[in-house]
């Protein structure tokens, strides 16, 4: 297989698709969401049947657990995808919102239209539902789509595709619209992320390594997310039981997640006071704390912290402390180590609150809050096709609005320029 | 020199410098900007004979002498970068902003701020003027600067950042926030534009060759306008007065600008009472056309189009003029041969107006109105540091908010994630 023209020829297509994509109504993208859903409903044999040749081969080739449990398309999780094609549909359409329209000096009228970015490139792991929310989420928003998933579930991608294509066709858009790319050869992920003249942006989802590679080599934009190094900072004068709910909740809600907290601030003039209580309260969650020396001053059965651990998204229960001389040392730390994802404070002091606002300089910046809800749908985009940890385009959670522009709509009545 | 060393040495300095003019006021910042002003003032004598030198050595280098009055720093030049910096002082300050602030139904309140992006870097030809123009506009919009100049202007450029580091100096931010490069040795420019660490973005600003080049070898996101073929589509609901008004205004008014018409599109059913008038009007003007065979079958002593003309921003009195088949016919060439900066229609139907703003998938979409207005001054943006014809991040003219990205800002009361 030539990947190179397979991939031009994919992109070709895309492109075309993508101004029908951009023209077609609100109503139209709709019912080709719920024709979807319906053609999921009815070939969950064929996916089962797809499925299974992934887990099969999956296992035979040594696949980790974790590995095959992602894989897996239970009866539940195609639950939730048809759910989430409807859900996307009840969602308000974002293309064509006209803002800011005003008459200029010069008599012409001035304002933004929200417009499709055009072809999307999604390159993601193991996880086939990524197929249907992906490319649900970029054709509600306009767009065209290139999927390219983990080889290890190209069986069950192609299986999910097949229903993307009825789905689209029933509501006569161009089957092309949504494209999974049926090679398994890493050479096409090279190509994808190299078209600028097929694709608009490439969103990758998956390992800090993956992404990496990815922003190195792309010759497209790339909106990324690299890990979350979050912070909760306790301020001396921070209420006592919000500084442990948030502090809590923000390590424990749930270990795994790019918003969870992985290093823990304290202010020194209440680390003899709270750190105690802190520990007592992580230990009866599991949760390992590795402190600095001055958080040993006060817990001296504590592991030592290093220098990498300030630098460590844990994803598990183990969490960093530090004790730091207030506001500025909490900010000093934050904009030193954090991964610019998502950082909190907790105080009931207005000043160092809008401070701590203004000067750490991270996608989400929160005051007396869990760092655990940063994350779309908690912010209330609707859905969330990731997290940005960049600051050009979108930053932070990433919704439909991430995956459009907006142009200039000029109107006047014969106006010239003098 | 070593470069390499030179330059992440610049990139550290500017990285530090941002963090302090992302903190500063608004005040502190406006008063940099007017001290930068004064000190401009004050040294006209040193600018110009910095100036006298780079003109100088230019001559004996043989720059051809649109080159060298690009490079003149007239009375009356110094004159305008002192006036650009006192409006830009006077402009609303973006930073800090907040904006959609809602409580969600977790008890939150998320909103968000905008703020700078951090450290610009800008590459340009030989203006020296325009080292005042962008760094002021980056230093309005709380980012740090590091400025690459041609080589043909470097002395001139020195005497200016000697301003900008007194005007800096006064308001008591670090003098590095404006950093003119110091050397002409070509491989700075790519190490800045290889530096994500220190610097966030690029905006080169020059002719296309320079563009693309930047483009292609970035590991930085790059803020790029390409060229301008700007269109007019005259519809046959178009009114023939206004017609006539806008197209030789977008091409007449200015020849050398990027939101200059470039090629004429007119629909069959009026072209043969509209092209001998717009012909005449365009020959009055000393414009030359060059038609298609269906022009030339109105028109025959026109100079026939060839491919290639659809493609060209002449930059001069000369437009490519087609026949299309009504707006179907437009738009299929307008985003076939569109550079998507600007184009307009003419028509007073209702409905052509609709789709053409619907499916032009240009930066600037107008409807009776000159291309002449993409202009960010045209479009109340207060200033502009170019026009953008990328999709991500900013599209069209780039004012201060193009400069700048927003973050999540998330108001709790103790709230966690359940």
């Amino acid at each position: 297989m030539d990947i190179a023209a397979y991939m031009a020829d994919v992109g070709q297509q895309a492109r075309q698709a993508a101004a029908a994509v951009a023209r077609s109504t609100t109503a139209v993208r709709n019912r080709a969401l719920l024709a979807t859903a319906e053609a999921l409903e009815s070939a969950r044999d064929q996916l089962a049947t797809a499925n299974a040749i992934d887990l099969e081969r999956g296992r035979s080739n040594g696949l980790d657990p974790a590995m095959l449990d992602r894989l897996e398309l239970t009866p539940a999780r195609i639950d939730s995808m048809i759910e989430g094609l409807r859900q996307v549909a009840t969602l308000p359409d974002p293309i064509g919102e006209i803002t800011n329209m005003t008459y200029r000096p010069s008599g012409i009228q001035v304002g933004r239209m929200r417009v499709p970015l055009g072809v999307i490139g999604i390159i993601y792991e193991s996880r086939p539902n990524v197929t249907v929310e992906a490319a649900s989420l970029c054709l509600k928003s306009g767009n065209a789509t290139i999927l390219r998933g983990g080889s290890e579930a190209i069986e069950s991608n192609q299986a999910i595709a097949a229903c993307l294509a009825r789905g689209l066709a029933e509501a006569g858009l161009p089957e092309t619209a949504v494209q999974v790319i049926k090679t398994t050869d890493r050479a096409a992920v090279g190509e994808l992320i190299t078209m600028p003249r097929f694709v608009d942006v490439i969103v990758p989802r998956g390992g800090k390594g993956l992404i990496e590679r990815i922003s190195r080599d792309a010759r497209v934009p790339v909106i990324k997310h690299l890990d979350g190094v979050c912070h909760v900072y306790i301020d001396s004068h921070a209420d006592p039981e919000k500084a442990l709910a948030v502090a809590i909740n923000s390590k424990t809600q749930r270990y795994g997640t790019c918003n969870t907290m992985e290093t823990l601030l304290v202010d020194e003039e209440v680390a003899d006071d709270l750190l105690p209580l802190l520990a007592d309260a992580f230990q009866a969650k599991g949760v390992e704390l590795r402190g600095c020396s001055r958080t040993l001053a006060v817990l001296p059965d504590l592991v030592a912290a290093t220098e990498q651990d300030w630098h460590q998204e844990y994803l598990a229960p183990v969490l960093a402390v530090r004790v730091v001389d207030g506001v500025d040392g909490a900010i000093e730390h934050i904009n030193r180590y954090s991964s610019q994802h998502t950082d909190s404070i907790v105080t009931e002091n207005y000043t160092r609150a809008r401070r701590f606002l203004t000067e750490v300089d991270s996608a989400s910046v929160m005051v007396n809050a869990s760092t655990r809800f940063a994350d779309g749908f908690e912010y209330g985009l609707g859905a969330e096709i990731g997290i940005s940890t960049d600051k050009i385009h979108a930053r932070g959670p990433v919704g439909l609005e991430g995956l459009t522009s907006q142009k200039y709509v000029v109107f006047g009545d014969g106006h010239v320029r003098s």
